[in-house]
């Protein structure tokens, strides 16, 4: 707990600029928990700007929950320059699974072998390992925890990168180690958007952290922010505005008390 | 009042999952009623996937309120798309009547044919019976009580479809019935969007109902939702949250005990 | 204050009609703005119905924040419609200074002699003088009081309107006198968008004020609005809301009892 009570003062210290290619629905609200937090967020899609953009910018998060082919060329483009820039890329593969476009378009990104962190639910890295041809048969859509870990294993171990699937446990590997964190509350279900936050805290804490370290300190921390928001309120619509004030307000006490992290066996 | 208390229950058993193409503004907002009040957003433009989204979709909500030419054609597949599928379409035409970009693109969209209900403002209503050539004269663009029922009527006849006429009174008619619904509150216009989360959530309701007690059953439920969220607050900040509050928590009861909904003369 | 205070309840009468191209990110929550405060948003970036839109407008809003080719298209056109029928504009430069696109976007666009008011933070206001030619050597972006006056009475001059630079103190100039503006409190920098949100406020007053007052009303009416809220929570979600409540309640008494304006040597 102590590593990530520290990643989250790291995190406050540096305040990294985070750069978003991220979708509409969700651009305020992840604008928003990255400012709660302590980081900086930045949203930038014209193919023109990016090389700039990315290069004073400390993480990249694509988020393709909008996409269409002008936003899929972007993306495309900020994975290439954040790669060879070695700016760490964090990718939510939003909707993967519901439509072909949205899995091809993860997995085109994620074959770049530029994206550092995948952050995904279920069914959407469900999805991209069954397209992706090796792990056909998982097609259980439904979120199950033994599948759970052994899908953020094998989508680690596959793109070789960090995943982290999320759900009523979340789990995250780098394909060697899993760890499961189960901070977190079920109304985050009923506000939009709040997987999106988490990936885009994610890649604050990538501008700072190693890749694994930094997508477990995320889902703590944000967890924690989550369950100390409920506390106050079991309402989704004073949850949404609550949580902002508790990323802002978790603190490294907080984090030491609360997170529930733990190893778990492959 | 019983019938929508039973629309209620069944929304949110079914949890629909909502298709939206919609405008930037309201993109968050409107995802976020649907969650509250128990169904599942999707939004999604690209043609590309319109077919497999609409395809696992129980309802279309196509707003035009930030239209051009790419979105415009992305509502036309997924009008056509939606019509073979035999999935419910609600149509919100932002804007009708301020330009003719907007009151052409909802009146290709009704000539389809496959809009089950169109829910939009006095002026809007006004403007595309206006435009359609055979109501030319209402020109009235304030609101006023008798028009407002005989746009609803005549929109309803004129397209083929449910009519919802918003304003101080909303105004429901298939074509041969017209329903008054008196609740809301005035705060409503003070928070953006507050008519495209109606829309939306009719979009929820029309999953489980027929058009015309779907439409009646949003208006009602998300009245009563405001005038709950305005019995704690009269600023517009708080109210917007409250709203998404009371979203989740109007039940069966608070509906029979709230509604007020009557059948009116043509 | 009485100039203010008046210019408020004017705004409020008149109920302006402000018409915005404006980012994704701040599109709900600069609507939402305005209609707190007592205006009417209309968000359009179709070029089709530009010139229809603008006509019944009573002001303009530019915001490059998410700017792309399309996007830049619409703003250049909608700059030349709005000069053609005399309406005022304000423009914001997120981001000038970040990339050579934005800075290019918001210098052509000022270079079009139709902007009223330019409304930006320390940076920006210095990339666009530095970008421009003729006050290189303001490069440092570091917020200075001193520094920040010159910013605004330079770039007033030069592209000859009325400019606020806002930061710790706000500075408005047009060009021959310089006004500093003290309202505010430090939990703004941790919401999105509250600065768009200022500009298009100052759009509102624009519809009812000269340039200069109108961008000094603003940044006064805004910024007793977010001290208000700010006694109220400090917390940046809460703050958030409360920031649209006090928009909502600030009224003339309230400006004239906490309005702290002065005029400054240049």
């Amino acid at each position: 707990m102590e590593v990530i009570a520290k990643a989250l003062k790291r995190l406050r210290e540096k305040r990294p600029l985070v750069h978003n290619i991220t979708n509409f629905v969700v651009m305020n609200t992840t604008a928003n928990a990255l400012l709660a937090i302590g980081a900086s967020p930045v949203m930038a899609h014209a193919e023109e700007e990016l090389e700039e953009m990315i290069q004073i910018a400390d993480a990249v998060v694509i988020n393709i929950g909008t996409l269409d082919r002008f936003w899929i060329s972007s993306m495309e483009k900020a994975v290439e320059i954040a790669g060879k820039l070695k700016k760490p890329i964090v990718l939510d593969p939003v909707g993967a699974g519901a439509t072909l476009l949205r899995t091809k378009t993860a997995l085109k990104l994620l074959e770049s072998g530029n994206v550092s962190i995948l952050r995904g639910n279920f069914g959407e890295i469900a999805a991209l390992l069954g397209e992706h041809g090796k792990t056909r048969g998982v097609d259980s859509r439904t979120y199950d925890r033994n599948v759970a870990k052994i899908l953020a294993f094998k989508a680690a171990e596959e793109f070789g990168l960090v995943t982290a699937v999320t759900g009523e446990i979340d789990y995250v590997s780098d394909g060697k180690r899993i760890y499961a964190v189960e901070n977190g509350t079920h109304i985050l279900s009923r506000v939009t958007g709040t997987g999106c936050m988490v990936t885009a805290i994610t890649g604050a804490f990538a501008a700072v952290e190693k890749p694994l370290n930094a997508a477990i300190s995320s889902l703590v921390v944000f967890g924690i922010a989550a369950e100390k928001a409920n506390v106050e309120t079991e309402y989704p619509g004073s949850f949404h505005v609550k949580l902002y004030d508790w990323l802002y307000r978790v603190d490294e006490e907080l984090v030491k008390k609360m997170a529930r992290v733990r190893g778990v066996e492959p």
